[in-house]
């Protein structure tokens, strides 16, 4: 059932105004926003945008991981819902763009369909998800819906879920019920997701859009070294055994070992704590935190054997021992063919330019598209930036990517009965 | 004036009496003691001493940066006084010899004098030095003693002066009265110090004692490196700034150079701090404290300065600024030739096996040589364990080394007036 209609255009004026009230709540000083999930600032922005769905006329849902949407019904009792959106919650002193232009432009597409009457075989619903940014427990709300939370809500930092589960409650959520947040992937139509690349590849070759085809797979492990505290200055040097010495060889040769060995892979020490940390004691352990992102399944696995492996030989030759621990794991992400090409037509019906991008970043649709078919379009960062008050998105990049997703939208909801995952 | 008696033995029984009462005070479950400068633990201890000291009828003094000592008066008000001597704190969960057979051994040998009626030219001084180990300022008392405190007390920790000048408050010591501490070298004939080696030399030699020739000069430098905070998974590898990275190879490039080119020095680096620290940002921060040891002070000037280029070479080629700040700085201490051949000359007469030993530990007495002449003797330290529970003397090297040091304390006492520094 093709609609009657001409295909309409978002309400330019209307998401800029969205965008501009939004980047109020939990503004920092240096021109980013501050909203980790569940801080007094996520939970005002997800007031604010309740109040919006409300304003639009459409259902306002939450469910029990703390998503919250708006609903727009087709009328069928029996149609799948198509989920559009993206996360409310930022990194501590982030940018604007990175979430928030998802959850507006979800809402915006909403609206316009509803304004123009445009009729679909789909219901829509307009998406925020919870904690996407991890700052308690990456992509917790989208993990939820799709009921691959596996744990009970822990914080990930350091296994007391103490913390985490006092948020949960002031936000309304009951950790025992979180599991009743998942969905039967058979009700679902598809989900698109619009954000920033967090990249500089569409920025520097001027391109408006980028289609993704993919999300690189992303392992994380925790690396312990364990040596022995010692006195610095009377331990002869044979004797010494340095865990922060052999975390230090190990970070040197890893890094060399994923940009020769790796190229498309990324990857990254970020956080490495020290014991007991003082100037005139050996360090007795060294606590890495590792990552690995890479866009093809086994490369990714044979990349983290041999980095584990190297963790070994580097703990063996500093007289150290070691412990591995995975603490994350996203797979390959895959985007449909029939999706990839609905969005690439939109783009040519509107001249957009625009090219098929892999993404480096982690995303709900990441976690979606174990469950149920995902698109996903990119708009230029300027200059690569992004987790940082820097981020920029030019305004007419987001237009272009909202009236594309809208289209993605359409096309998708006509045609999900054939897009098989 | 030589004395008329033959030189007595001090009191064995009593020693280990002390020793074994003191050993309680902080006990841990695992066989050593946490008695942290300023803590309830350390004042139990100075509690308990300063009984000790007024049952052998001596008189009890402190001063102004909580030194605490026992003082046996030689009757003739011109004569300078002789101190020996040592601390009772420790480091958190430290061993039980480290100080305390020190202040222990100096109150046994004035008690051996008194009760021997040995009549010296010098008063003597049994003293326990505040915050040796630097819990809160390394080497307090004995830099207050010597008028070397350069600055109010704060903490070196974090440039936060208001825990320590509590703990100051809470020990009776005003911080504004430190400086009244200080003391005229000209009233001071010498000290004279008996501690464990710490390190493994003489234990694993067979050898009863060490008659200490020098002690390293030692530097601290704390290092910064800083990078950029960026998203690690969208950054290309070309445009990271990553702090831990470069800070990393800075710690394994500078171990091989100071174990290359340094074969004397001792180098360490014990704390590496990352901002932001998590998983997936690059790391925009990485603050190291770093720590060389040389027995020659030129040496050691020359490693410190090559180190530091070192740092800014690496950070050079690692995209990153560094900043530099050196937050310690002790010199080499020699000790004058002739009290260390009064101590060779004590060794002979009683028998006991022994060799002259350079110091790559910090003590009091490296404070105190930039005062008066000063003479240490080392005890074996087992296995070379120090700072650490497991820390080990056999009680017969005890003994010998506090009657070593009551012989010297006699040689001294008779010469001092011909010792120059």
């Amino acid at each position: 059932m093709m609609t009657a209609h001409p295909i309409p255009s978002i309400n330019e004026q209307r998401l800029l105004a969205d965008f501009t009230e939004l980047s109020e709540i939990g503004a920092t000083i240096e021109g980013g926003v501050s909203r980790p999930a569940l801080s007094n600032e996520d939970l005002r922005a997800r007031a604010w945008f309740a109040e919006r769905v409300e304003e639009a006329g459409l259902l306002l849902r939450d469910d029990d991981a703390g998503n919250l949407s708006g609903f727009l019904s087709c009328g069928d009792p029996h149609a799948r819902t198509l989920i559009i959106g993206s996360h409310l919650d930022s990194v501590p002193n982030g940018g604007r763009y990175d979430g928030a232009i998802g959850v507006l432009a979800a809402l915006e597409i909403l609206r316009t369909l509803r304004e123009n009457n445009v009729k679909l075989p789909v219901h829509l619903e307009a998406m925020n998800f919870t904690d996407e940014e991890g700052c308690w427990q990456s992509l917790f709300g989208s993990r939820g819906l799709t009921g691959t939370l596996k744990t009970m809500p822990t914080s990930d930092k350091a296994g007391d879920s103490g913390p985490f589960r006092a948020a949960l409650f002031r936000a309304g959520i009951r950790p025992a019920d979180v599991h009743r947040a998942a969905r039967d992937p058979k009700t679902v139509a598809g989900y698109l997701e619009l954000h920033i690349e967090q990249g500089a590849h569409l920025d520097r070759e001027g391109l408006d859009l980028g289609i993704v085809s993919g999300i690189v797979g992303r392992s994380a492990y925790q690396i312990t070294f364990y040596g022995e505290a010692s006195h610095s200055g009377t331990t002869e040097v044979d004797r010494k055994r340095d865990a922060l010495l052999g975390a230090s060889a190990f970070i040197v040769t890893a890094h060399r070992l994923a940009r020769e060995k790796y190229p498309q892979a990324v990857f990254n020490c970020g956080a490495l704590e020290i014991l007991p940390g003082a100037t005139n004691i050996v360090p007795a352990q060294a606590q890495l935190r590792m990552e690995c992102r890479h866009p093809e399944g086994n490369a990714l696995a044979t990349m983290e054997g041999e980095l584990l492996r190297l963790a070994q030989d580097q703990a063996i030759r500093h007289g150290l021992s070691v412990s591995v621990r995975r603490v994350m794991h996203v797979p390959v992400a895959t985007m449909p063919e029939a999706i990839v090409e609905i969005a690439e037509a939109a783009c040519r019906e509107l001249d957009i330019s625009h090219r098929r991008i892999v993404s480096y970043a982690g995303h709900d649709g990441q976690v979606m598209s174990q469950f149920t078919p995902v698109g996903m379009i990119f708009v230029p960062s300027v200059g690569g930036i992004s987790h940082n008050p820097k981020e920029f998105t030019r305004w007419e990049h987001v237009i272009q990517g909202t009236n594309v997703l809208l289209r993605t939208a359409i096309g998708l909801a006509h045609t999900h009965a054939q897009v098989q995952r």
